[in-house]
């Protein structure tokens, strides 16, 4: 989450430095990752599988962070990586910053692209959608960017960061300030999404797909190992509901590993944990339970349509998944 | 919890070792303490106030253990001591195992009679009679004594230890074992409770005050910093009501000192917890909401009354309690 190195942008202009194309690009990201995850959930809503392939690296980071671990050989097979700093050092050999996911890598040159996740999900609803699925949705419609905007700075402070900020305070006071101000903007949240199907219009937007990657990993590492537990999101109606719908939703669950999940926050985040153990909780099965929203009215996909099943390979594996 | 090398009794034969008598023996407890709760809760249920005077230890032991650092001058104002382990080391020079609570002490001699939490309770129940309040209830009637102690048995296991055994794991497969027995008894109880408002019988007894003391600190530190994670105690309802009723019942809710209980588990057994921080959470104000527990009939205290309030001394500051 440090401020970004490598900002490269992918544009649809053709005479930009780098060009959207299909298959030039590689999408390097980890399952356990908030932040890498929503590239992950916004190339399946558009249906770019085919446009951009996917690297999922192991989740447990070594010594020399995250790796490629779990293909042939412990290798990329299209990168032939073993380390996703391979790319990074490819595209600037004095580099001496961290290695972070997501990552999009040229593949003819193997050289990271950018790791820009505040930008790289805004591009693939923007700049992808010559190549984007028929009847992919609007991730980031025009007359909604404004509160689209407005929305992702504060749930960005106060969640998708106040968490890591609770979790890795190292003072009362540090970790007091971000406890109180991510249930402020909980309760919030809560009473906005009480009345509305989504948080801005009535279809899916880049806003979701923030909160949603958020709100996943709450009770299953943020509420415990992050300290986040005054409530626990299935404690929090308007939230859990609303969770569940994009659960349930084809492009958001399907990308969920919660095996990933659960092993990266509790066994490389590992400061309290000197024996290794990852918890057997939270029961999971309540995610694919009815969420009664419909009943909200709102439009998942607008005037397009639900993508597909993942591509077999991307399948998140049994152990993973919710039930 | 190690087997207690100070295991004599204090008895109604008035020719024995250690006779029960108003004003003689004073009982130290820990709030944190699951099973120095118990002795308390009795304590208060029985009305032994007036017999059995209470010293309250620092919920945080340092080096030499638990200390009356809340006392006067960092002292017990009726023992003298700093240390509990000062009453352990004047009943036997020698002994050379850990300090635990309750200590019941002999006030002259200053010297430890028994730290043995085992029996303390049930020897309150049964031998101190002669000094209980008018109205108390017998909380180890002789008719339900064998199915009283066979809950008790597995209830220890399972629950009151097991929490213990999944937090303290060093293995991964110690954990699971823990968690796994922990979770299938919870089950278990939650279905006796669906139908029965007490454990046993159809009033208050013992085996109500054994499960009571761990519910009462699952959320706030089993749940969290034990891994005990599949369920909150919030999401098994009838356990949660049967808590919240035993909570709301004089002698139970008025003992328990969430301050004490957070900051001791946090910051004692903080082997996870370099930086020393309590968790804010969990919520603690559900704990004062209906339970409609009354619904399933039952006599709390029999043809007994419930106890008065604590005697103003000995009530649980503002930042302790649930709201």
């Amino acid at each position: 989450m440090s401020p970004s190195r490598f900002d490269d942008r992918i544009t649809a202009d053709p005479d930009s430095a780098w060009p959207v194309e299909a298959g030039r690009y590689r999408l390097v990201a980890s399952r356990a990752c908030p932040f890498a995850s929503r590239a992950v959930v916004s190339r399946r809503l558009l249906g770019l599988e085919d446009a951009i392939s996917l690297a999922v690296v192991d989740p447990i980071q070594d010594d020399r962070g995250w790796n490629f671990g779990l293909g042939p050989g412990g290798r990329d097979p299209v990168l032939g990586y073993r380390y996703l700093s391979e790319a990074y050092l490819a595209a600037d050999a004095d580099y001496d910053g961290g290695f972070s996911v997501p990552a999009m890598v040229d593949v003819a040159t193997r050289r990271l692209v950018t790791n820009d996740f505040g930008v790289m999900t805004l591009d693939l609803a923007t700049q992808w959608t010559a190549l984007a699925r028929p009847g992919a949705p609007d991730l980031y419609p025009e007359p909604l960017r404004a509160e689209i905007d407005e929305l992702n700075e504060v749930v960005f402070r106060d969640v998708n960061a106040g968490v890591y900020e609770a979790g890795m305070a190292t003072t009362q006071e540090a970790y007091s300030r971000a406890y109180d101000a991510l249930f402020a903007r909980l309760d919030a949240l809560e009473e906005r999404l009480r009345t509305r199907r989504y948080l801005v219009g009535d279809t899916i937007t880049e806003a979701d797909i923030r909160l949603f990657t958020s709100l996943v990993r709450f009770d299953a590492v943020y509420h415990g190992h992050f300290r986040c537990n005054r409530s626990k999101l299935t404690e929090m109606p308007a939230l859990w509901a609303y969770a569940r719908d994009l659960f349930q939703t084809p492009g958001f669950g399907d990308t969920v590993d919660f095996d990933h999940i659960k092993r990266h926050y509790h066994l490389v985040l590992d400061e309290g944990n000197p024996h290794h153990i990852v918890p057997g909780g939270p029961d999971l099965s309540g995610w694919l339970t009815p969420h009664g929203r419909e009943a909200l009215g709102g439009r998942p996909f607008g005037d397009g349509t639900p993508p597909g099943p993942p591509p077999g390979a991307e399948a998140v594996p049994p152990r993973g998944r919710a039930a």
